[in-house]
């Protein structure tokens, strides 16, 4: 299409609320257009890339016998009431009524609807294993959407559910979707993409994996080990820690601490250090504001993750209030009042000579010996894995701290669902049984965001060819020479009817805003036709990214642009 | 791919629920799945029937100038505002609000989020005309969803927004876009749709068409000349009536008219007509109940469409309480209380003799002459047009009424939305004008509905090959035989290297229940490899639609299936 008709403007003044590139380039390009916070309409570039996007992931989706399918967006809240999501997801799932009063949700993952389109069908071991996917409008309601389609409300996502009879076949068919997922980020051009262990959520199931493009702009934080092939979710990473136990535990001593108010002052205060002490840190349970409090070696955090996955409900920080007992900056484990929860967290566990609070106002112990002191104490992990941290697969002190964008993620649910809903099929035993499900996403419009983040220059984005919004960028500087005209014109016609996708720039403009403008819409080839080029009898054709340029004669351009967008 | 392993069931019985052939034939066939009430999940099937009608949707738009965007399914309320429709639009417009509390609504159509996403583009007529267009999923909350997916509340549509410098060039493509739409009601199977004037409704302008599907399930009625090529809606249709006036006038005479209940009570009472009576029929208005008096001949019924577009608000049939000195069954328009919205239709307009309502109970008038006793009565059309009626065209008594399923329609918007809206662009004068829109919508499961109505047996949906599932049905009678299956195998693999999509079913079940399967999946060209058949050396080869059937050599399948799919 000619570029003169392309609807949507583009500009070269930096937007003041982008933060990220890719959120830059897709606004100053015209990709898109904000409606609402996180809610976008796109124009043709941006939808031209999503949907060769999409092309593969239906390709890769139907290799590994998936079938297309589609549920609604707008579903009534009782499907979700009978897996229980309906009360367990927070306000991220939007809730409303429709004109009966009907309670409904917008859909924001199909795991419900998935196992209603198939509860009928898949009521004899013979029909497993399956696989239907669907590439659908997805809601959000996230609280802080940011940086442009990484973080949204309103996305398209393609989402895959697979059943089958038992764990072992599942576990099968998640390696197979593992290696298409491998092969999804290799053909739309970031092979670098690495899988990490992640924390299941609100999706439940025990194992899952995300997909990682590892950039500083990304939202996740990621371990990954420098020894060993280690790699996880900061949220899911295990926290070892190297223990150290003195070999003569000091009395429990209590200490005047005046003026003390961090962790670091104490530790000042009484000649030791954070790692020999136990740090306490508080939280309520979002339900009922009722305390729960943890201990932990004092230069750790806590992984609020891992807290809320053990309790099973959210939390948020503390307000100490005077009624409950406690001292904020003087809490240890030691005389504590009763009726609160206390977590302790393994990283004390077995430690000796520790400093901590005496739980009063200005004093605290030295000489805490957890195995004396708190003989009670059970111990979990809660606490956040750090930079130089312990890899939990190798237990070497090898870990890096990384971060990265999650362009997809797979999960195995078990029978978490199947269970609540009632789904059931008998075995060739004629016994009754839940089947267990994976489930397979990928959200399109982020992968193009990522996929900008990891192809751009300064000028815009570098779109690899299987999802550029055209092949070839022809350029027609000095349109209004009738030789440049008559050239370019025909090497439009004849590309289009070679199948090349081409847009066409015949406005009358500098080559100067015709190249900044080609920039913006990273099409992978250019073809210039310019006066200087036509008198020596060529046309330049040169790589969106510049590592590639030649001079080739007039009647072989369209051919070599051929080639060229056909390349493997 | 293998029909074994297509998730979905079919079966013989016909659901109890279901009022039109389609509904049942989808139901049956393993198409959809309902989720809710008007909201339903789609099977693959259906998805790939779907699919094909999106492609020639996409093209079509495409070769017309169309640039595909998206837009958001949900938006916010505000930009409802800004046109003015989040007032005018009833409870069909799903209203809710976001975890803010922000309100928003679920997009039925998207004229508001298309002038959102290019008013800063269209700023100069030098970027007109253009066209944008977008897939998506839609929700409408109708309040009586039936007939499967004939009128749904969740739905895919197809719609496009042009936008023009002024009404003669939208005209221009707004004829430009009535051609695609019957290349591609040509393309789906339905060539026999025919465009008829419509009602503008909510969509707001001037001249609008509608593309009707003509069959008795249809829930439109669509008045037709049987003399000229006239063809409206009924809801559009203006009602004309030959005028009679007798001779003489009659004085108006107050008559005794005990036990008179209806219209046809009066005529017999009174010796006259219904055509010689003047009828009565009262409305309240839904916003404040205030009364609507409309009086028309009393052959005619009220055509609440041309009603409520007069009046500009909803009306709904009045409920007459006794302190509206309104006498049910007595009421006509001489001696009216006042402070009553009153209305005449065109059909009484110069009308003598007539016979009504005397305002008193129990009595009527006779010798009603309009101009002489309502002097200063206006008329217009509310009138619904009959069987029979007078041609608005040609004017010949020779209208006749159809039903029809509406599978598209095409507007002309005028400036309603870019003036509500604010956007303007400078003309070549440099003066500020408002640009003119069309918009332009198919519904894509209404469509495929619509192919299924028109195209069935009593054994299923008859696909046309441009929309069909599969293009091949293959079946092995017998798989248990070792020929069949090799040979069965082979024929499947050949074609499927040869581009063809085939459904193969290989299950070992009895032919009847493969046949009969294979007529609920209604796939054009059907493939029978059995025994009998490999006795001969032979496959047979029929149609879905049986009306071609024939016996080829195994080595000459094939190709000849192959070619049978590539018929133009």
């Amino acid at each position: 299409m000619k570029l003169d008709k392309l609807v949507g403007n583009r500009f070269r003044e930096r937007p003041s609320d982008c933060v990220v590139d890719s959120h830059v380039y897709m606004i100053r390009g015209g990709y898109m257009k904000q409606v609402a916070n996180g809610i976008f309409s796109s124009y043709t570039p941006l939808k031209r890339v999503t949907r060769k996007i999409e092309g593969i992931l239906r390709q890769e989706m139907d290799a590994i016998d998936g079938q297309e399918v589609l549920f609604p967006v707008a579903m009534p809240a009782a499907l979700w009431q009978e897996s229980g999501r309906y009360d367990s997801i927070g306000k991220e799932l939007l809730r409303f009524s429709d004109r009966n009063g009907t309670p409904m949700v917008l859909g924001m993952t199909h795991e419900e609807a998935a196992v209603q389109l198939v509860r009928e069908y898949g009521q004899s071991y013979l029909k497993y294993p399956f696989m239907i996917y669907q590439i659908q409008t997805k809601f959000r309601d996230e609280a802080r959407p940011r940086a442009g389609l990484i973080r949204v409300r309103e996305f398209t996502m393609k989402d895959a559910y697979s059943f089958h009879s038992d764990q072992e076949d599942l576990q099968d068919y998640y390696n197979r979707c593992h290696r298409a997922y491998e092969r999804i980020y290799a053909r739309v051009g970031l092979p670098q993409v690495i899988s990490v262990a992640s924390d299941s959520g609100m999706m439940g199931g025990a194992v899952s994996h995300e997909f990682m493009l590892l950039t500083p702009v990304g939202e996740d934080s990621i371990a990954l080990c420098a020894e060993c092939d280690y790699r996880a979710n900061l949220e899911a990473a295990a926290c070892l820690t190297h223990h150290r136990r003195d070999p003569v535990s000091q009395p429990l001593t209590k200490v005047y601490t005046p003026d003390i108010h961090t962790i670091e002052d104490v530790c000042a205060f009484l000649h030791s250090s954070p790692e020999d002490s136990c740090k306490a840190v508080v939280y309520q349970r979002s339900a009922d504001d009722s305390y729960v409090l943890l201990f932990l070696r004092g230069d750790l955090e806590v992984n609020e993750t891992k807290l809320t996955n053990y309790l099973g409900c959210d939390v948020h920080p503390a307000v100490i209030t005077g009624e409950s007992s406690l001292h904020p900056g003087y809490i240890g484990p030691v005389g504590l009042p009763e009726n609160i929860t206390v977590l302790y967290d393994r990283s004390l566990e077995g430690r000796n000579n520790l400093s901590c609070g005496a739980n009063e106002a200005l004093y605290h112990y030295t000489g805490l010996d957890m195995a004396r002191d708190v003989p009670n104490a059970q111990y979990h992990d809660y606490a956040k894995i750090q930079e130089g941290g312990v890899c939990p697969r190798c237990g070497k002190a090898a870990i890096t701290i990384s971060r990265g964008i999650e362009v997809g993620n797979i999960f195995q649910l078990g029978t978490k669902y199947t269970k609540a809903m009632g789904m059931t099929y008998l075995d060739k035993e004629g016994e009754s049984r839940y089947p267990v499900m994976g489930c397979y996403g990928i959200g399109v419009g982020r992968l193009a965001a990522a996929i900008c983040e990891a192809h751009h220059d300064e000028n815009g984005p570098i779109w690899p060819l299987a999802v550029a919004p055209w092949q070839v960028h022809l350029c027609a500087v000095r349109a209004d020479d009738p030789q440049v005209r008559e050239y370019a014109d025909r090497l439009y016609r004849q590309l289009e009817s070679d199948g090349v996708e081409v847009i066409y720039d015949d406005r009358q403009v500098s080559a100067g805003v015709m190249f900044s403008d080609a920039d913006l819409l990273g099409v992978p080839f250019r073809a210039i036709v310019s006066p200087r080029n036509l008198k020596q009898n060529q046309v330049e054709i040169l790589s969106r990214d510049k590592t590639f340029r030649t001079a080739v004669p007039l009647d072989a351009a369209a051919q070599m642009l051929a080639g060229l967008v056909r390349q493997p």
